[in-house]
Formats: C-alpha cells, sequence, structure tokens
C-alpha cells in the first residue's frame, strides 16, 4: 500500500534531513548500521512475530515469550554481543523474556558479590543457562525497606549449612522477575542468623527447582503472583521457604562471610560497588525513559499527522452539529491545532532530552568506573547517586505520564490495544515503583543538596549554582525572544533548583526551631523535598540535552542544527510553563516574563511543527519496535490496520457470540 | 478472619462517626437504607459474583458479563426501579453490561427524537428487550466532527425507503457499545441525502441482526473491535452498510422529516432537547468522577495505613541496606509519611467535591428542565452547558489522574490486577474522550465565558467574578491561618479564573491587531483556553462543594462538620499549590502567601490524617464494589488475599508451566 498522502507530504516538506538527527541519536553511522542489521535479522524470524499478542491469553504469550526466549539465547551464543548490541538485540526484539532478570540482576549479582571461587563455580552454569536465576529481595511485606526483608538464613554449625525459612506470610517472597515459572535458582536476600545474634541482610543462592524435570525443591512452594497492568509475559513470582537447607557456600562472600566456626567477617570496599550497580540501573533507567517517550510520541504524532478532524478552528470550536458535511478532505490535520502541537511536541523534546541525558550519565559511570581507587571518588559517588536517584524519579515520572498522554492524544482510537500505546503504558508504569519509589527516592537527592548547600556549594559538578544562588537575584530577559535563549532558561532553572533547596532547609530550620524533632521536621518537609529535587533533576537534564545537543552542532547541517537548538529551548520553556509557580512565586519572574514564557512555548512549537514528522521519524523505529501499534505505522495506513485488527478480535470467533444461547437469546424472546 | 488491626485502631480513634458522612453523601437515611438492601440483593446472587474476573479470558468475561445483563433485566422487571435505584442497581453490580448503551443511549435517543408515533412502535420492544439497540455514530474516520460524518441514509422514492450505505472504510461505524455481538439494531446517524442535496447528519433506526438467530441482516457487517485498556466486557463494535434498506418510517422524525415525496421539514426546538440530553450526561460524568475517584482513595488510603514500611524518617530517609532490622511492627504506617498524605488525601476530597458539583449540577438540570419553555431559558442553557462543558473536562481529567496516582501510591502490590486499580483505571481512562475530548471541550466553555466578559460579566449565576474582577486586586491573607479561610480561597479562585478569561480575550485581540485571521489568533489561543476553563471549573466545583458542606453542616456533629470543611479547604489549598502561577504570576499572592498556602496544606493534611480511614469508609463501599481489590478490602487482610489470588494465576494451572518442553528445557540442557 502506498504511504499515507499526508505523512508522505510532511516526510516531503520536513526542513532537515532525518538522518541526520538519527545519527545525533545513535551517535555513528556503525551504530546506526549496526542496529539496522540486527533489527532486520530479528525481524525476518518468524518467532519473534509480536503480531498477534494483543489477542493472545496470558498463557499463550508467556509460552510465546520463552520460545523467544529460547531463540535470543541462541542468537547470543552465536553472535557473542558486546554490551550495546545485546541492547540493540534486545530493542529489536521489543518484548520481554521470561528468562530478563537473570541476565539483567541475577547474573551481575553473583559478579558483583561473590568472590572468584564463587563466580568460577557458577557463572559458567549461568552462561549455559543450565542455572536460571532471579533476584528475590522483595517479600509480601517489605520492598522499599529491605533492612525488614522477615526472611531468615540461619546458620546450621552440625551440617555447615544455611537454612532459608519464611517465618511469616509476610515473609513470602513477592515479585521477583523470572521466579514464577522460569527460575530455577535465586538469589535470595535474607537475614542472617546465627546462634542467637542477626547480622543484617545478605544475599543467598538458592535452588529453587531441579535442573533436570523443573520440578520444584523440597520445602520450596513457588509460582506466579497473577495478572498486572502491564508486563505480561514476565513471571513475577512468589516463593515460600520451609527450612530449605543450602551449603554454607552458597552464601555470595566477597564482603562478608561465615567460617565453618560461625564466626561472621565483614570485608570492607561493598558500599561503592553496591552504589554503581545501583547507579548504572538508573542511568539505564533515565535513557529507557527517552526511548519508551520516543516510541510513544512517534505513535501520536505520524497518527496526529494524518488525523483529520474539524474543518478550520472557529470562534465555537470543536464538534457541533450542523448541515454541511461528508469525507475528510476539508478537514485540518488534528497536529495543527495549537494545543495539539502543545500536548505532543515538548514530548517529543522530551524524549530527547532524556536520551541525552541518559547518555551522559553512561559517560560519567565509565569515568566514575575508571577512578574507583582514587581517593576523591567518595565525593564524587555520593554527588552521582544523589543526581541518579533524582534523574530515574523524575524521567520515570514525566514518561509514565507523556505515554498516557500521548495515548490520550489519539482520541478514541488510543484507547484500543491496536494502538499499542495500552501495553506499552503498562509495562512502563512499573519503572516509577522499583528501584526505588519515585516519591522515595527524592529524599535521597536532597539529603546530599542539604550536604552541599551546607557546605557552600562545595558537592562537586552539579552543585555549582548552590553557591552562586542569591534568593533576590531576577531574570533578566527584556523580551519574548531573549527569554527563549539559553543563558536565561539555563539560569532560572539554576535559581528555581537553589532556592528550593534553600527552602526544605529552610524549612526543617524552622520546624526543628519550633521544637519538632529532626526525625518530625524531616518528614514534615517531605513534600518540598520532592518539589526540590524534580528541579534539581531538570535542571541535570537541561544541562546535559544542551551540552550534547551542542557538542553534536557543529557537524550538523544548519537545519538539523536549528531543529536539535529549537528543542532543547522549548524543554525548558515548557516545563519552566509547567511549574511556572517556582519561578514567579518569588518574582524571579515578573507577570511580563512569564507571559513571555507561555507566549515562547507556542512560538517555538509553531516553528517546530513542519519539522515534527521528521523529528520522530528520526528515531528509526520499525512497526515491529513499536508494537505494531496499528495508529504509529511508518506507512499511515492506519485505517485498513485498525480493521484488520478488529476482525481478529477474540469475540469475533464464534457466531453468535459465546453466551448467545445462555443469556442473549433468552432475554431477547422474553424467556428470562 | 479478625480485621487489621491498624485499620480496626484507625477506625476506633476516628474523631466522627463515619455514618454522619454517609449521610451527606447519600442525601438521607432512606437512601442510605435503600441502596444497602439494594447491594446485599446483588451480592447474595452468585450469578453477580467478580470474584474471578482477573483471570478470565475476554469471551469468558463477556459471557459471563451477558448473565450478568440477563440477571440484571429480570431483577428491573422485578423491581421496576425508579431511576435513582436503578442507579443504585448497576453500582452494586459493579461490572459493565453488554447492553448498557440499549439503556443508556439507544432508548432514550428514541426518546428525545422520535415523534409520539415512533415511540409507540418502537419503545415496548426495547423495554422487553426484543429489540437491543446501540448508538452509532462514530466512524473509523471521525469522532469528534461529527458534521464530517460519512454514512450516507439516501432517500429512495420509488420504494419509500431509505438506503444506509458506508461509501469509504473511514465510513465504517466504529466505537459504537453494545454494536459489536449484542445488539440487533442501531440508532445510526447518517448524512441524509435526498436526489442530489445533502441535507446534514440525522438519525435512523436500522435493524442489523435478525431478532430470531440473531444473524446479521443482508448487506450488514459488524463485529467487535478488539482488545482494549478496559472496559473489556464491552463488545465495542464496527459495523458496515452494504445499501441496506429500512422504511422511511425509520428516521427519527420529530425534529425533522422527510415526506412521501422527499420533501424534507425541518420543525424547531431540537437545541434545547439536544442540550439537556449533552448535559444531562456530563453532569453523570462529574458525579461518577466523584465516585470512581472515592473508590481509588479508598483503597490507596485503607491499604496505606495497614502498610508498615520503614523506620520512623531520618535524615537521609528511605531504604538503606543495614545491619538490624526483621518484621513490620516497629514500622510506620506509610499513611504517616507527609508525602503519602500529600498524594492521598486530596485526592479524598476532590472525591467528596466532584460528588458535591454532580449532585448540584443535577439540581440545577432540575430546574432548567421545569422551565424550557420560558423565555430566560436560553441563556440560563448556554451557561450550564459552558459549566458543564468545563466541568466534564476537568472532573474526568482529575480523576483519571488520580486514580493512577492512588495506584502508584500502593507501591509494587498497586501494580497487581489483584489490587482492582488496573481495572479502575482502564475502564475510567474512556471518560477522557468520549462525550467531547476533554481539551477540545474547554473551547466550549471559553466561548461562552469570552462573550460573558464582553458583556460585562452578565452571563448569569457561573459569571459574576468575571465582572467584579480587577487586574489589580491582591490577597488580603495576612497569616497563614487567614490563607485557609473560605471567603480568601474564594476570593482567589474567582480572581484567578477571571483573569485567566481576560488573558485569552486580550491574546486573541492581540493577534488580531498583529493582523491574524479570527480563526488563526481563535487557533493561538487555544492552550490559554484549557487554562482559562480549568480555573472556570475549579471555581465551580469549589463553590458547589462549599455550599454544599455548609448547608449539611447544621444537622452534623462539630467533628464531622469540622472535618467536612477541612476537607473543602484542603480541596482549595492542594489544588491552588498545584496551579501556583496562575495565582502568583500577577502578584495575586506574595511570596509569603505562597508559602502560606503550602505550609497551611500540610497542615490540613496532618489535621486530616486521624479521619483518613473514616472519610473513605463513609463511602460505604462494599468489597464487591472495589472489585474485589485485595488492597482495599474492608476487614484489611490484604497478604492474605493477595496469596489467594496468586493461587488462580493461569500461569500456575500446569506444572511445569506450558511451553516448559518446547522452550525451556532445550535452554535449561543445552539443546538450543
Ligand atoms: C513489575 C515489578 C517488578 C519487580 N521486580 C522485582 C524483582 O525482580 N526482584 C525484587 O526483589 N523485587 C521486585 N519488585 C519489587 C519492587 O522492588 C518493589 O515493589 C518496590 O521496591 C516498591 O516497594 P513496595 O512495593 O514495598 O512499596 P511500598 O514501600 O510499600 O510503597 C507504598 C507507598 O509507601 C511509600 N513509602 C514507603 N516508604 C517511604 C518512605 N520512607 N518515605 C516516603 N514514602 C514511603 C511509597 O512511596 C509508596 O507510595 C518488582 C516490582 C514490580 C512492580
Ligand atoms: C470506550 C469508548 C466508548 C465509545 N462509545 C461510543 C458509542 O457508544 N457510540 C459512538 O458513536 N461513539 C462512541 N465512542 C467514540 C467517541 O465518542 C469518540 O472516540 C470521541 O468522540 C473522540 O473522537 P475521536 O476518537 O474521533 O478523536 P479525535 O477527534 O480524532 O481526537 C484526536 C485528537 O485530536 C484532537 N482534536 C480533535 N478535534 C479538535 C479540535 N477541534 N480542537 C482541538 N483539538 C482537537 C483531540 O483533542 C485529540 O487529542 C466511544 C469511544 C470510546 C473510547
Amino acid at each position: 500500500m502506498p504511504v499515507n498522502a499526508d505523512l508522505q507530504r510532511e516526510r516531503d516538506s520536513c526542513p532537515f534531513d532525518t538522518e541526520a538527527l538519527t545519527l545525533f541519536l545513535d551517535g555513528s553511522t556503525q551504530r546506526i548500521a549496526r542496529r539496522r542489521e540486527i533489527s532486520a535479522m530479528v525481524e525476518s524470524d518468524p518467532v519473534f512475530s509480536n503480531a498477534d499478542n494483543i489477542f493472545k491469553t496470558r498463557p499463550e504469550r508467556f509460552a510465546s515469550a520463552l520460545r523467544k526466549a529460547r531463540r535470543y539465547e541462541e542468537l547470543r551464543q552465536r553472535l557473542r554481543p558486546s554490551r550495546d548490541e545485546d541492547l540493540l538485540l534486545s530493542a529489536a526484539i521489543n518484548e520481554t523474556l521470561p528468562t530478563l532478570l537473570h541476565y539483567l540482576m541475577f547474573m551481575p549479582n553473583i559478579r558483583a558479590l561473590c568472590t572468584d571461587a564463587q563466580q568460577a563455580a557458577w557463572l559458567p552454569r549461568c552462561e549455559s543457562l543450565e542455572v536460571i536465576g532471579c533476584y528475590a529481595q522483595t517479600e509480601l511485606g517489605h520492598g522499599s525497606n529491605i533492612r525488614a526483608l522477615e526472611t531468615t538464613a540461619t546458620f546450621l554449625p552440625d551440617t555447615d549449612e544455611f537454612e532459608i525459612h519464611s517465618p511469616t506470610l509476610t515473609a513470602t517472597k513477592w515479585w521477583p522477575g523470572t521466579l514464577g515459572r522460569t527460575a530455577n535458582h535465586a538469589m535470595v536476600i535474607a537475614q542472617l542468623v546465627i546462634g542467637d545474634r542477626r547480622y543484617g541482610i545478605h544475599n543467598f543462592i538458592v535452588p529453587l527447582r531441579d535442573v533436570k524435570a523443573h520440578a520444584p525443591l523440597r520445602g520450596v512452594r513457588a509460582g506466579d503472583i497473577g495478572p498486572k497492568i502491564g508486563f505480561t509475559t514476565m513471571d513475577n513470582g512468589y516463593c515460600v521457604f520451609d527450612r530449605v537447607r543450602v551449603p554454607r557456600a552458597n552464601m555470595a562472600a566477597r564482603y562478608a562471610s561465615v567460617d565453618r566456626h560461625g564466626v561472621y567477617t565483614k570485608k570492607g570496599g561493598d558500599s561503592k560497588i553496591s552504589y554503581i550497580t545501583m547507579m548504572q540501573v538508573r542511568a539505564y533507567i533515565v535513557e529507557q525513559a527517552g526511548y519508551c517517550l520516543a516510541k510513544a510520541t512517534t505513535i501520536a504524532v505520524r497518527y496526529s499527522a494524518l488525523r483529520r478532524q474539524g474543518f478550520a478552528p472557529q470562534a465555537g470550536g470543536g464538534s457541533s452539529s450542523g448541515s454541511s458535511g461528508g469525507g475528510g478532505s476539508g478537514e485540518l490535520q488534528v497536529l495543527d491545532y495549537t494545543v495539539q502541537m502543545h500536548r505532543l511536541l515538548p514530548l517529543v523534546a522530551t524524549a530527547y532530552a532524556f536520551h541525552s541525558a541518559g547518555r551522559a550519565m553512561q559517560q560519567r559511570l565509565a569515568r566514575l568506573e575508571a577512578m574507583l581507587d582514587t581517593p576523591g571518588v567518595g565525593a564524587a559517588l555520593a554527588e552521582f547517586h544523589a543526581s541518579s536517584s533524582g534523574l530515574k524519579s523524575l524521567c520515570s515520572a514525566v514518561t509514565a505520564d507523556g505515554i498516557e498522554d500521548c495515548r490520550k492524544c489519539c482520541g478514541g482510537h488510543g484507547y484500543l490495544a491496536a494502538s499499542g500505546l495500552p501495553e506499552l503504558l503498562g509495562t512502563y508504569l512499573q519503572n516509577c515503583t522499583v528501584e526505588g519509589e519515585n516519591h522515595m527516592l527524592t529524599q535521597q537527592t536532597v539529603k546530599h543538596l542539604l550536604k552541599a548547600m551546607a557546605a557552600g556549594g562545595g558537592g562537586g559538578e552539579d552543585c555549582g549554582h548552590l553557591s552562586r544562588w542569591r534568593p533576590d537575584e531576577r531574570c533578566c530577559a527584556a523580551t519574548q525572544e531573549a527569554m527563549a535563549t539559553m543563558p536565561v532558561l539555563m539560569a532560572a532553572f539554576e535559581h528555581r533548583a537553589a532556592r528550593l533547596v534553600a527552602g526544605v532547609g529552610a524549612l526543617m530550620r524552622a520546624r526543628m526551631a519550633a521544637d519538632a524533632a529532626r526525625d518530625a521536621a524531616w518528614n514534615g518537609a517531605l513534600v518540598e523535598m520532592v518539589r526540590a529535587s524534580r528541579a534539581h533533576a531538570f535542571l541535570l537534564v537541561l544541562r546535559m540535552f544542551a551540552a550534547d545537543a551542542e557538542a553534536a552542532s557543529a557537524a550538523m547541517a544548519p537545519p538539523a542544527r536549528a531543529a536539535l537548538q529549537r528543542m532543547v529551548s522549548l524543554f525548558a520553556l515548557y516545563w519552566m510553563e509547567r511549574d511556572m509557580g517556582d519561578f514567579t512565586e518569588d518574582s524571579y519572574l515578573s507577570l511580563e516574563q512569564a507571559t513571555w514564557v507561555r507566549g515562547a512555548v507556542v512560538a517555538a512549537l509553531h516553528a517546530l511543527r513542519p519539522a515534527a514528522v521528521g523529528l520522530v521519524d528520526a528515531w528509526d523505529f520499525t512497526d515491529h519496535q513499536l508494537g505494531d501499534s496499528a495508529l504509529g505505522r511508518r506507512d499511515g495506513n492506519v485505517y485498513a490496520a485498525l480493521m484488520s485488527s478488529a476482525l481478529k478480535s477474540s469475540l469475533n470467533a464464534r457466531d453468535p457470540v459465546a453466551g448467545y444461547e445462555e443469556s442473549l437469546r433468552p432475554l431477547i424472546t422474553s424467556r428470562l
């Protein structure tokens, strides 16, 4: 079928070559080529088809995902992918594999926390997938506060074993991915007990199912925890341990160990490593936020460019019954409504911004890893920890909301599973909760910022603005155009971020002066901490996005460069508009300047409008990567796609529908 | 099982009798009693059980919903419920019945648009359910702009019939509920064509399936459109008409008709009626918003009151690995974190506020209906139309976000279908799109407000503030306590609402002065219209909530009255804080006053905290009405409920799981 004419026209008139922005996103032409190769390879393999996902029952989808997991492992063994290639492979597959946690958490945890001898014993079995593991930390009763986990690992001196036990219902391991039906081992986080002393939580490798027949081992009761809002193909699981014994050697012993006589020894150094692992995951979440938001914006922007709905806007706008009509040709593309642009284009820019932030975080991490043994590293790690916490919280929250906004922008059709958006959303939402619930996490950021501010802003590269800040600063922009320039925007974000940290400090001091205990003062300031952390994270994203765009600019043709720089400015202006109170309540912005911000947002929207489809095309998603979205198809043939999807509805399988004889016929024939 | 101890303690120490607030919500003790009777009757009938909904495939759920639809009709015929009792019955059933649109749209449409003779011919068949109808307006290509619908109804003078036809793919009827598998008739909205003239859209009753065997009639191709983000039991459908003939008498002819010779006659008066119908639906959406948000807050508040996570908050907060631990007893209820209160209690208040707004709208509608034939009614209708549009948009948007926020407040467990929140959310989300997409709808509100402002605020009871407004007004509060009083809050909401309408007007004048056409100026102001409409709607809700609470106060014991009034004030303060820029950018609030607003929010949260469980208990939801949520159970036994739900997961049906032999064994045994 030919490409939809509207979409084609958008592409023909895009003011820049989209490949230039693809290059910005990928970083090199080699990477573009490799990405396309991998994606073509995956999509040529029918096992990886997701085409009928939305019509499958959960067991059908799970079985099909297991099939993909098997093929994925075959490919890995054949290709031996680098870390980046492995990410590309997963992205190309675009389905959560039930084995995910084996690769993502179980093996890395062994590498991080086990001794060399333990690694030598376990890793080969992990590599061959004879051992498939999961990461079993969370329990029915505890997720956020892991110090309070209830599972015990009691040293048995007689047999030189640990006894893993779930003493209560709430001690049941609950949530670990891959645990429910797939894994045969778990890294279990449990309270170490020796004699009558407790030594806090430690990690233990615990066999769950037998490697031959996959039958649960004695004392292990495990299964899937049931359907979820997304993540359908993952068997998040529960597991109850009834005095299960494992050899003493199964305790991860790189940083703490128990000897034959039950003597516990702690070895230093783990904190840095565990920091690094956590920060890697958070940096990954930031980058993925950009990637997932890009998918949603691609679907919504393409659809909005071809959806024609409404005659030219008039006073009175919206729908109303009337007398003329028929056909869609004289109508506006819905993307031409300023309000639709306002809902979508800032999210397009935000996806780019998060991508840049994710990349910058990865680069900083690499530098940190290289200096792990130098003296200054502690401070750098602490700052990076604070920044990555704030960024994880911000980027996942904005992305979750943003995907849903994109869905709403598709009107009725966005409500259909066939749009691809419900699954994208449902599966994404977990990112707001895992790896530190978003609201809770902000405390870690602010704790650091308060220290840095107390120390006169000496917290390192992310905190310089804290020392520069003056309460009576005012925005210097004298025109709407000036308002949209980078120095003005950056200064505003710095001012806001610093002011809010100072506000938290002042609030706590006031409470403590009024005799509140430190705990109570801290609790009373939690709401302001969420605000301060958000402000800090926005500043960081803006810095990273601006720097990334700046660095890439030189090599770009002017039209692409202009579009990229407009996105940076729109990103800043839009989020300033959204949090306007933060910028106006202390009169940093005047009413006139606030009005300029709003005006500049609308001006930027209209300036970027001709590039809209190009900006999302540049992400270079295949239809498969967009979840076979009927609305986001590259060729724009959305109506035919919707129709052919409807024909596959499970409710259409029988005629009349199942339930007719029993319920509908009696109703219609008045035989109730 | 005994009630969870934390929940029991919350109830024992609730400062007021929850029944007092139940009375406020229901309006009379008789209504409370009748509601409980109906709900007990429904819940004693196993057909209405929803207990295993989350484990069913879509065809299974659909068949079970059809069974409920049959039983519902039996009950209706037996009980002959009043309108209110019918609402109570539907609420008690708490499942979308596939026949819904028959009752909700098809029959009301016949009553509104058909002649008495047509009603006499059709309504008895509708009452007996021999005819089950749907409302088929939206097409694949058009929803919002119904003037552009493509389906044609061409008069055939030879046979005195209309020929209903879908000339293009995009003319396919698409979305109508009940159409897919259940209905045997449709009210089809189509372009009337007589000879070579088009007369705009009109309504036609079109048989779809034969009344005996439910087989599609000749020329009709219809089915379900597939899975959605929610609304699983509804067969939203598609329908293609291939020159289907219906008698001329099937055109709804109360306000327009075609005679035997093809002469078209329009009779006046329909606009008021169609206004009324639309406004009824919107008032209903406002009330339902309160009801659905109340469900979500009930689940999240109860769970947050018994979820214990985290030792007393310390500087450093959040989780961190450490050495002590085990068990949940020394831990905080998560509802004691100020940030958790801040996420939940304002939503609790908002649910009450929307309930009051919905009730006030219904009462106004009743008054309007009584004065339909008086001269002043036009202006009153126009104002009510504007207000109901703005309210529908605001309340559905806030509720959709609010349900999701409640879900996130439940941490990991909120991600499970067993929490009840994913289905509540998914099914609710449609309200942002149907009956006028929320962003689009705001244009209708603002159009009226602009007129009212131009006329010096003479727009009637909702617009008085427009004439009182002065740009240089300032908030007069001199202390944090004063900030939280009703006159101060009301003045602030009025000022903001008026200022933003004035802002839209100024923006449009500026654009037109700069030579933009009116259309372009209108389009350029759409973003500000969304803001102005939101501000207006918040003002209306605040007024209605305050008035409702005030009116009920006299009969209430002081502690209940205090809680209710605190909710009114928290509602205002919180949404002021959320939109702080609207109040500070013109210096209406000073920095100090803005800080008081934030302080007053936190103070109100802590003041309401002891009442939190009581405030949600007062809604008096049964567990069945909460979607059998494992987290929201009245008895608080959430962990046992989660565990027993997990055991029913479809992935646990086989051991090893389906897919093991094909995919998992080869993986584990390295036989790829
Ligand atoms: C899809 C998914 C996959 C998962 N995969 C795994 C896995 O593989 N392995 C594993 O071990 N776990 C896994 N988890 C569990 C996950 O790590 C936890 O759900 C997460 O840490 C949140 O903890 P919680 O559920 O106990 O939430 P809770 O802490 O109970 O949160 C409830 C509420 O309390 C608030 N709260 C709690 N503490 C504080 C505080 N100190 N200050 C302020 N507010 C607070 C939270 O903000 C939240 O609003 C998974 C969860 C999900 C949803
Ligand atoms: C669950 C569900 C049940 C439904 N049930 C029925 C039913 O029983 N019968 C029936 O006939 N229909 C039904 N519908 C259809 C529903 O009425 C439409 O989906 C709705 O009116 C929105 O129209 P649309 O889908 O064409 O959205 P679109 O108008 O295409 O919306 C796409 C985007 O364009 C924007 N937009 C469109 N016009 C304007 C404008 N003038 N100004 C600014 N922005 C604009 C929208 O805001 C939106 O962001 C149902 C839909 C759903 C989801």
